[in-house]
């Protein structure tokens, strides 16, 4: 049995509560399926949106950047913070403008931001990074040297509260609509993979080893990622 | 040549400032590639991320949802905003950790959020939404009642500040990898079109009309999306 997050007036969905789920494996399949976030903060009372790469590990959801960066230095700090994650899978159209809408997946997480200090927690978690999109990759690289570890900024984030959000299937179909014969239906979207190109110096005529091996031409991104989270 | 947004210290890239750009060319150009955008705001002093769909008439954005929604309620008295947009364009191996990189497009768009009033002003507003995203569409639809346009809740935000950002190309070669011989080069993500789903009861074995012919099955989105702006 999945652990829930309890929703406060943060979290709660207002609208299309039916949409809705506060449980861990409704949250985390949302953030697993994606590399990218969309980070919010506050500085100065007013927000920033930067859209950054992420992971997860347990309740605990991970960013990083140069540690130089206005981004990473705000939030360092101990930050209040909203990661909102969405994977969009079709449009839906209808024969009124009112119910045409979107097959999407999302996730909203809160919680406080805060940099990871020390070189070596710092080293391991960005193999984890590796890791966690390419099975087994980190044991491959050259490891980091300490003044590469030093300029990366690596962000924390216990998630506190999340609410995941989705809406798929066909489109509604209203009384009023009836008689009327603009074309209606769905419209699917994904994110796929596409054919890798090697490095023409490093990698020419090289064979990656199986540490890519999910990233087949034409997969789906989301698909990808959920079976490396997994492996 | 295109005008160009003067960055302030909210918009100025402080990193990579070469992946920068502030002139609409470039912000549109990110912008009308998209339909989805995360937008960023502060209730009691603590940030929301909330995704939605949204489109760009000159320098305002437009974005709607239920007149009755916490996040179209509080944007729509005049709330600062940071919308952003994100195109996630491939992942960069490289032989080090730290040479890892994603391509991506990206706007930071920063104004004021407020609620467009008037059901005529909504109605318009909402056949230029449809007309943007499928040319011509609205005028096959059936219109909309006044009940329909009073649930909707649009907002128009005006661009005060923007930033475009981006990274393209290979992997950056880095000295310390030389010898070491991991996998490198890019793997291009693209976010593309299905094919179509016609509901079974209004739509069976029916053709849609011409608005639809840009969303061929292989198309990538961003690429639909452009050409559905300028049509």
């Amino acid at each position: 049995m999945s652990e829930t997050f309890n929703p406060t007036t943060r979290s709660m969905a207002r609208r299309k509560a039916d949409r809705a789920a506060y449980d861990e494996a409704s949250v985390y399949a949302v953030l697993d399926a994606a590399v990218l976030c969309h980070v919010g903060y506050v500085l100065d009372g007013e927000p920033f949106v930067t859209p950054t790469s992420f992971w997860r590990e347990g309740r605990k959801l991970y960013w990083h950047g140069s540690a130089a960066s206005r981004m990473i230095r705000a939030q360092g700090s101990g930050l209040p913070v909203c990661v909102t994650v969405t994977h969009m899978d079709g449009l839906v159209l209808a024969r009124s403008g009112i119910a045409h809408s979107m097959n999407y997946r999302s996730v909203m997480a809160f919680g406080t931001a805060r940099m990871v200090e020390g070189l070596e927690a710092r080293r391991e978690a960005m193999s984890a990074f590796i890791d966690r999109l390419y099975p087994d990759r980190s044991a491959e690289l050259r490891p980091a040297l300490d003044q590469e570890i030093k300029q990366i900024g690596l962000v924390e984030m216990t998630i506190e509260e999340a609410s995941a959000k989705s809406r798929s299937g066909g489109v509604n179909r209203i009384a009023h609509d009836e008689g009327w014969d603009a074309w209606s239906g769905v419209i699917p979207i994904a994110t796929v993979v596409g054919a890798r190109q090697a490095d023409a110096v490093q990698s020419a005529g090289a064979q990656p080893s199986a540490s890519l091996d999910l990233y087949l031409p034409g997969a789906r991104l989301d698909e990808v990622l959920t079976a490396a989270h997994k492996s």
